[in-house]
């Protein structure tokens, strides 16, 4: 496995074609901008002296025995899916940011499952190859980028409706070598922190979609892969040189669109190439996979969350209010409840045809759908016990001002052993969650990641055996006799 | 084990002294208002040939290795919980009611590992004298009801304090035989389908209290014991003869206001008698068994609700309409939440001293905070989709009527296809759940059984660790170095 | 206008054919399951000293100039509009029920500017016969039932399209004296308690279901009108003879469904005949007025249940805790929300052509919307507050018995001072108007009354300018000029 | 009245003493991080030729009879009330940002009355003066900056119990020309847009707090006043020169802390000085005035917001879904509750002695209450609708850049005939509102402007009249009589 630094070094010799605000940036890993998103990846291979710590971080390999970060593992039982949904709350506890590397992990355990099952049903080798790549993510301890959002221009229209083709990201052409594929990824969670993309489609397609029914790996850094920065919310107090107003000065997240113009794929990092009868699993798969994710890593920023927010009340002088006290029960029901959902559908996995576990695929969709609303309740419920001065709070450069600087020490002095700079530091973290950069993590994400809330209600009536409800009714209201209960 | 008959006949043979409507009843067994209460007890007798039903109600017992009902069994590991709950949640289903063995199935539980501690740490023999009586109830496949809620008189005063020292059931005297106690338990669900009565203290007592803490097992024939039947919403449609009005005809519930008149109890049947210590705990952990169970149950009945809810819908010719489909969805979301929380709290529990397993106390507390919740939003919606006729239909004796049953016929048509006596009975099915008598279980219970919302919060606070939490905001925020984390 | 006596007196005259549990009923005003309904009737003739409640019972009529009950009254501003939702939430505060007579209030209104568009438009002479009947309705001080609500079979089909014709009521026939019309009204609330029935079509019609667009009035004994009583949640606890178990003694609600078969109607009380055009908007009026009076008498039964809630917390000793003081405060404001809604939609009402003043129609619909939500969680949390006592209270009769009732009184005292029948008496309350008869009026006519849910939400859709919120934001984004503003 | 330049012109006169970013601001007016809050302030100053505008921004003095601007009006009935609250959802219509001229006026009115009853009690001429100070500010058209939220400090302790004096706001001393005061005013919405600060206390004030009871005016460019700037949420994406990233490129809010530093006020501009009695009511009624203002301000963005939303869910080709439909519903229910909240608190308004007219203070404390959830309950839904491209979208720069550019035009397109570029405005008016500089007004002022959500929950249980309803519940009990309703 990898150390920090070790990671730090394998980013510096990626070429990465990335622009932001305009311009081409060289030196992604020391750019402002961006180190606070590898730093939160970063913490995946700081493993410290703690053995839970470790025993969440690593597990070992079914492929070889070996002890490889669980990141790049197939989940072997419901313990080894628990174990992923404790290591997200933790790490999430850590970094109070979006750590990124989960999304390939989930597209990993996906695609193993699927391309066993197209191997099984019509005889092709994707499965081999997608293990032969898995064996080199787990031995080079890898950090993978699932790339399943394409940017869907008009979506009342299907893939080859569309205006511009390429809409959907597809295949070109191929020959004998491999493909080419074009088009472009959407919303691309921790893209410049990785080594590998492994692409999927992003929705179930039809037999006139068949060009856009493609699977692949691809090293980050490939020609003809361009990247562009996406803005976030106060990204640019990042810039600004300070340690206060950012709220939280070490980690944070980013996305990108990632632009695929002709790219060239090699046969071995083909997994799916025109089998569009197994895109819709295939998403169903990720998803549910990254639905139960929600339930860990979310629970994680909500607990350092409803910290500030206890740490707030208290520079106040307000933590003795019976209404603070209850304001911070229910935001932590309404985060227990994401963990438990996240615990559950966990607990009741089954093993798919491939041996990785699959989590139960109706309770992760009744995980991420309570996601899409319950970090937004504890948000509400963190700027009430914060209070105003959140968002009216002067910059740190007027705090450090050798004039100005004194009023606000004076003026914004809470309880009296607390130093100001700390409730201003507790506030601008809460800023940070609820409205900065990690809003973008904590709020946007969790409604839209791993698919908005209308596609859980789709899947949750779809899993949800309704017949078998109705029957149960017949029977207690003696329509039907409880023998003949179809 | 039993089977249905045999339960009947045992509980023919016990001698309950019982008042109803002013009246003392005798033959328990076949009075209209309680049959059905006894009816959904013996479903739990009831093994048919389905390999799944019998491996959710029964089990190995940890004491001889025979088979017996898991409502008399010790959970042996999180497989148990989580059995436990999926087969609470089938009794659910198949009763649309209160099946009432849970709260002994949980006192025991509870019971097992304080005793356990007990004489661990004080060299009593409560524990010895606990599990012979378990053993008499695993044997003999008995129903035991737990009893704990006493009728606390005025809340703002102790046990000791109340005007009337008998408002808490207490020790009245000890000889060498036994003990005489005197008082009463409230709200005693299934109190006349029990064999057993399992009595334990109703909240954390002080020193001055100390007779007040205690625990015994006593039949629940034995002279000094009155049983007083309570009323619930439209508790008398089942002396009306019909099948329509009652909504469940079969399975129902039912509470007693149960009275000791110096009611006298061996040693031998004494698991408590003064240890005031330990009355917080034996608390704690009964509710938080219990508060696991409506994880189960309650899902069960809101299965019913849901699938009659669709039904409803069906025969109002509206089943294709977007928006009762979107409240059907979210009536399974937030089931299938309640659910999640049941079984999250099973999958994290954790063997006490005795070897007994306890769930998580924060998950348990979590879940049946939601379940305070949840299942009035799911009647709501049941209300929503039923339409008004469920509170304005004539009676079934209107309809049986020569004359007029006609007109009823022909206008409360719905669907062609559907018999209007279907959608009768199905929305005096829905009536039946959201305001009838099961109504008491699925919402008053919801919101008090097992411990009123606010108990829930408290432990909510207490077993979240908030000190752990400012902590890591602490780290994020930069007020303490992540190194010293403390 | 009437007297109380004037007005049961008037009712017994009345011969209406009734049947309830499977039998005709003869003397409706001294029967002990209708009597409370017709006493929450009465008090709307009830003029006490207090110069208040006269100015909200009474108004000068806009036909003569004389002193007339509101009820009967055509509102001439909004003054009147805003008079009328205080007058029902002072009904609403005193009998904590429904007291029925809204709906030919605002049945009376709607008819009114209907009638008067339907002249002008068409040279017809409905306005004129309406107000004719209406001077016979102020002048004899009648209470007036509206009658819109058809049986309406399988909801995805038209009226014409249905298997049987007449499940919405229709014109048979015409001929030089009348109309004979067949069908049925469901649902009808405070129909034996009212003088005259004015019937209105339930829908929008189109050119095929031209015979259903039929609006007219009818004297409620008419021959071929048959009522069957509607069974409510614990309505039988009435003919049990006792005060404390019904919860509310003196006043309740009922339903009926009206049977019409080949009834005859003379022209000069024919309001409508075949002129479908005008159907919808006589639908969204009346649908609007009645939507409108549900911010005025739900408020005052939610006022009661707040009293009631806050002595079950004061009888148990409970009043002091903060999160009792917060859940009654909660309620309060939830019920006040609605206040506010009834308040604003008539504030902001405006004349109709015929000069009757119409509410505002998105900010009724708005308030309606909150009507469906808001009591229930107003009865959410006045069951938390009662305890599980409410559902598990013992009968009167065992609290009368000689033997048993003391028991009763002694172990459900609450707080000293409080004798035991005000605390069950409270408790009963509760359980009524949450659960027992009461609850149909408070929970499911919240529900559908005035309109389903959805209902509200195709209305609210409809109103609100959409457009113009577009406009709105192109402006702000810079999309278009703020002078081109469309 | 003032024309925009002529208010444009009037503001650089004024010399602030300004801090931001720690550097002195000279030129406010011209200032890309001010200007935006100023435009907002000058559409007050705006009258196009629309009459119904001019009707609601203009108003005839009580003073004077000349035609004013109705923000330094003297409400004079319930029309005035609520033509307030209808010009300020027109002004956040226009704005969709808060234009902090209300603060002023809720001021001017709430000094109004108390004012005068200090003097009719006292004999004093607070409230002469306080008219002479109001008709200066009439005739000149002025913008007054309401100043009441002072540091607070510890919030358990009371203000001169606070570890330092000047936390509150107090008189330093007094002489025969005036008084000096010292202490700072937190929050101040608009403090650079205004030509006078009326400043009042933030508590009712006991006897030891006397020096803290003070109310006066002040000229916005007195020597001793320091203006630090406050930060906004991506407040800095106003100096990057572009118009997309700001999302509004013309409107903008601001808070400062405003330090007073030995400030010199001569007596004829005190309007309390040590009368500590009256700070209740004063505190009481611009909090009243100001919850009502809620009421028409955050319903205009709201507007914004939800015509924001309806065209991004056109532009992604979504607009025809019923989920998408059914969202924009609750989005304009919930912002229409709050609208008839405001006009119904308006509607009830009642004058004080001294003739100005106060709103219904329950109701205005439940319009707060709402304003403390349903805008973030819109703002989770405008976000749902958006999409999760909100928060990815590339940089303005990196959309002109000639390279780039043509990836973003061509990815980001949505419904073929909307150009990407209205998609990209139109989220980030979302973005803007829901995460941006105006999220700051939108949501956490919602939360905490015109006083937190605890402090309209102690207002709400102190003003509905909880004795008057447990009598109601007493009477329908039965447990005492109707006529002796107490």
């Amino acid at each position: 496995m990898m150390t920090v630094d070790q990671y730090l070094d394998s980013l510096r010799r990626i070429n990465f074609k990335v622009y932001m605000f305009g311009e081409r940036i060289s030196n992604i890993v020391d750019h402002a901008m961006i180190r606070p998103s590898i730093n939160a990846v970063a913490k995946s291979y700081e493993l410290d002296d703690d053995p839970y710590t470790e025993s969440l971080l690593t597990a070992y390999s079914s492929l070889t025995g070996n002890k490889i970060n669980r990141f790049t593992h197939l989940h072997q039982g419901t313990d080894d899916l628990i174990s992923k949904v404790k290591m997200q709350r933790m790490l999430g506890q850590k970094t109070a940011a979006c750590f990124q590397r989960c999304v390939g992990m989930d597209a990993l355990n996906a695609v193993d499952s699927i391309t066993f099952e197209l191997d099984r049903d019509l005889g092709l080798e994707y499965h081999r190859r997608f293990r032969r790549f898995l064996l080199h993510v787990q031995e080079n301890d890898l950090v993978v980028e699932g790339a399943m959002t394409d940017p869907k221009g008009d979506r009342s229209l299907r893939p080859s409706q569309q205006a511009d083709p390429d809409l959907y990201l597809r295949i070109v052409r191929k020959d004998e070598d491999g493909i080419i594929v074009s088009g472009a990824k959407a919303h691309q969670t921790g893209a410049l922190s990785a080594h590998e993309i492994l692409v999927m489609p992003t929705l179930t397609m039809g037999e006139e979609d068949a060009d856009y029914a493609v699977c692949f790996a691809v090293p980050s850094g490939t020609e003809g892969i361009t990247y562009i920065y996406g803005r976030q919310s106060c990204d640019t107090r990042r810039l600004e040189g300070g340690v206060i107003d950012v709220g939280n000065c070490r980690y944070g997240g980013h996305e990108c669109l990632v632009v695929f113009e002709d790219v060239f794929i090699p046969w071995e990092r083909v997994f799916m190439c025109g089998e569009y009868r197994y895109t819709g699993s295939l998403v169903e798969r990720f998803a549910g996979y990254h639905r139960q994710s929600y339930g860990g890593c979310k629970v994680g920023v909500g607990d350092v969350l409803i910290g500030a927010a206890a740490l707030a009340a208290e520079y106040n002088g307000a933590a003795g209010a019976s209404h603070i006290k209850d304001k911070l029960i229910e935001m932590i029901h309404l985060n227990e409840t994401l963990f438990a959902c996240g615990i559950a559908c966990s607990s009741q996995g089954k093993p798919t045809a491939s041996g990785t576990y699959l989590i139960d695929m109706l309770l992760a969709n009744v995980c991420k759908q309570n996601v899409t609303r319950f970090p937004y309740e504890i948000a509400r419920l963190a700027e009430d016990i914060a209070g105003g001065l959140m968002v009216t709070l002067p910059s740190e450069k007027d705090y450090r001002h050798p004039e100005i600087g004194k009023y606000i020490e004076k003026y914004l002095k809470g309880a009296e052993n607390v130093p100001t700079e700390h409730r201003m530091r507790i506030l601008r973290l809460i800023e940070n969650i609820t409205l900065g950069t990690a809003a973008v993590g904590y709020r946007t994400e969790s409604m839209h990641g791993a698919g908005s809330p209308q596609a859980q209600r789709i899947m949750i009536g779809r899993q949800a055996d309704l017949d078998q409800k109705k029957n149960l009714a017949r029977i207690i209201a003696g329509i039907v006799d409880e023998e003949n209960k179809s």
